[in-house]
């Protein structure tokens, strides 16, 4: 494992048995997505792969398994929420929010994906734009609290969002209970994190592994060197993975995740169109990353049962 | 019911029993489609809408659940299966063919969907262009029976057929155990007839409607006759419902199904665009009349649990 060669962080780590709680949390609340197979890209890949459909999950991602975990535990007087995402988080913190009748004010990047921007206004999720930068948002947040006294839900490097993503492969275990990997995108890292806890959880024979585009691979470079880098200049068609990978997140991914694999922006774009023609799925680049990781690396892969969750699917109807 | 006021014929009817064996031979054989809810529609019908999703089947229609059982019960000396069929058929029994090694030739009408075409050969079925009416057809299949030996499965007007059809609404009825209305489109009524045998079997009481394009209403004009009608000049973008009810098709539906209502091509066309949007769902007109006939006939279906089968996904590309 990448955590027996590195233990960066001290302070306490969220736990197996957490993500198991926070299943329980939110189990009424989100929807049990159903599994997918094909046999085409089975013989394609010589591995036997289980597709767990999160852009079927309420407003299109697993985010909304964090979002409502984290909304759970709210204290009964909230004011309501807010956030900066650069979508489907938004959306998700949006409809959490909506479902227990809080407000949520979401901090949106200039030049988010259209349909996740309308996404987040479906769930009656107020839209403040703010400059795309990292800088711009957090200014843009943090004057957005400051104004407001709503309680700020962070994206992925939170304890109650990791645990709440864990829910999707916890869920993937009950349905498929002999797979031998699990895989996850890594953009924030937040659903790898959970992930990783979940096959804790249910087996330490289970592996783990990430894959992350190598035009955003801050997760692979930061393992690699021991600590989270901080020269990040994503570019990659996967805008759901462009985020710094979150310090909570890289934590459990180096002490849980055997490791984390790169791929390139034309492997995912063949990988989008598999799932499109085998599965008759139409999910966002980010969700693809993970197949287009078994394609790249097939060795790892062979002959192995594998569970690839396809993490979303809000993307812009013209770019499909 | 229909079959109170009909009774038109007079051999022996499969039985509710029949179906249940039906699909335990075959229950290693398809797969067990995943069930789809959507919020915004049960908002928008005032129901609780439970989509079978049976365009994720085999071969991306129901249809590969009648053409194995068919294939299933064969001898083991049969030198191969032919038929005719515009798409759906043809695909799953060029497959179910295959799983067996054995050899499938399909008769096609000229003018087919590409798709459906495409998707025949793509399982080692042999395409046989014929011309696209149903004595080109007939005419067609005969010719290629007397010369190849091999053995003709129907497309519908079957009872191996119908049995294996029925399996979709078993399965449905387990994984939702509290429907109060099945729902299944009407072409040649294989998917009808076999759903409603399977809601005998489950239970009396659930109700069972079939929907029909009103440009191909001959289920709906033979149940108000009392027997089947003979002038059928089917006008409907659903390609796969144009085809004449077969007879003991009828018989069943005259005896197992409540209602048979008729919807518009522009209502197939809405119904088609909101299982893309809402279900994130990409099928073929025919699979979309089912939620038409919801949307058409609101106050049969309101505060209802209403199975509905989305029978296939098979159209060409660009009509998307």
């Amino acid at each position: 494992m990448a955590g027996s060669r590195l233990k960066m962080f001290a302070h306490s780590m969220l736990q197996p048995d957490d993500v198991v709680a926070a299943r329980e949390r939110i189990r009424s609340l989100v929807r049990k997505t159903p599994v997918l197979r094909s046999d085409t890209l089975d013989d394609l890949t010589g591995s036997a792969l289980f597709f767990k459909c999160e852009h079927l999950q309420h407003t299109g991602s697993f985010k909304a398994r964090g979002a409502s975990h984290a909304v759970a535990l709210l204290p009964a007087d909230c004011p309501g929420v807010a956030t900066h995402s650069s979508g489907n988080h938004g959306a998700a913190l949006a409809w959490a929010a909506s479902q227990r009748g809080l407000r949520a004010e979401i901090v949106v990047p200039e030049g988010a994906v259209s349909a996740k921007v309308e996404n987040i206004r479906r769930f009656d999720g107020q839209v403040h734009f703010c400059p795309a930068t990292q800088t711009g948002r957090e200014a843009a947040l943090a004057e957005l609290l400051a104004a407001t006294g709503l309680v700020a839900i962070p994206p992925y490097d939170d304890d109650r969002i990791i645990a709440g993503q864990a829910s999707a492969a916890l869920e993937l275990l009950e349905q498929v209970s002999t797979l031998d990997i699990l895989l996850a995108p890594v953009g924030g890292g937040g659903l790898l994190a959970g992930t990783a806890l979940a096959a804790q959880y249910w087996a330490a024979s289970l592996r783990v592994m990430g894959i992350e585009p190598a035009g955003a691979d801050d997760t692979i470079r930061s393992l690699a060197a021991g600590r989270r880098v901080s020269d990040h200049h994503p570019a990659t068609v996967a805008d759901g993975l462009r985020a710094l990978v979150g310090k909570r997140n890289l934590e459990i991914i180096a002490a849980h995740v055997d490791q984390v694999l790169a791929v390139t922006e034309s492997g995912i774009v063949a990988a989008l169109e598999l799932i499109r023609r085998e599965l008759r799925q139409r999910v966002e680049p980010s969700a693809a990353v993970a197949l287009a990781g078994i394609l790249a690396h097939p060795d790892v892969f062979r002959g192995r049962r594998v569970g690839v969750i396809l993490s979303g699917g809000n993307l812009d109807t013209e770019s499909f």
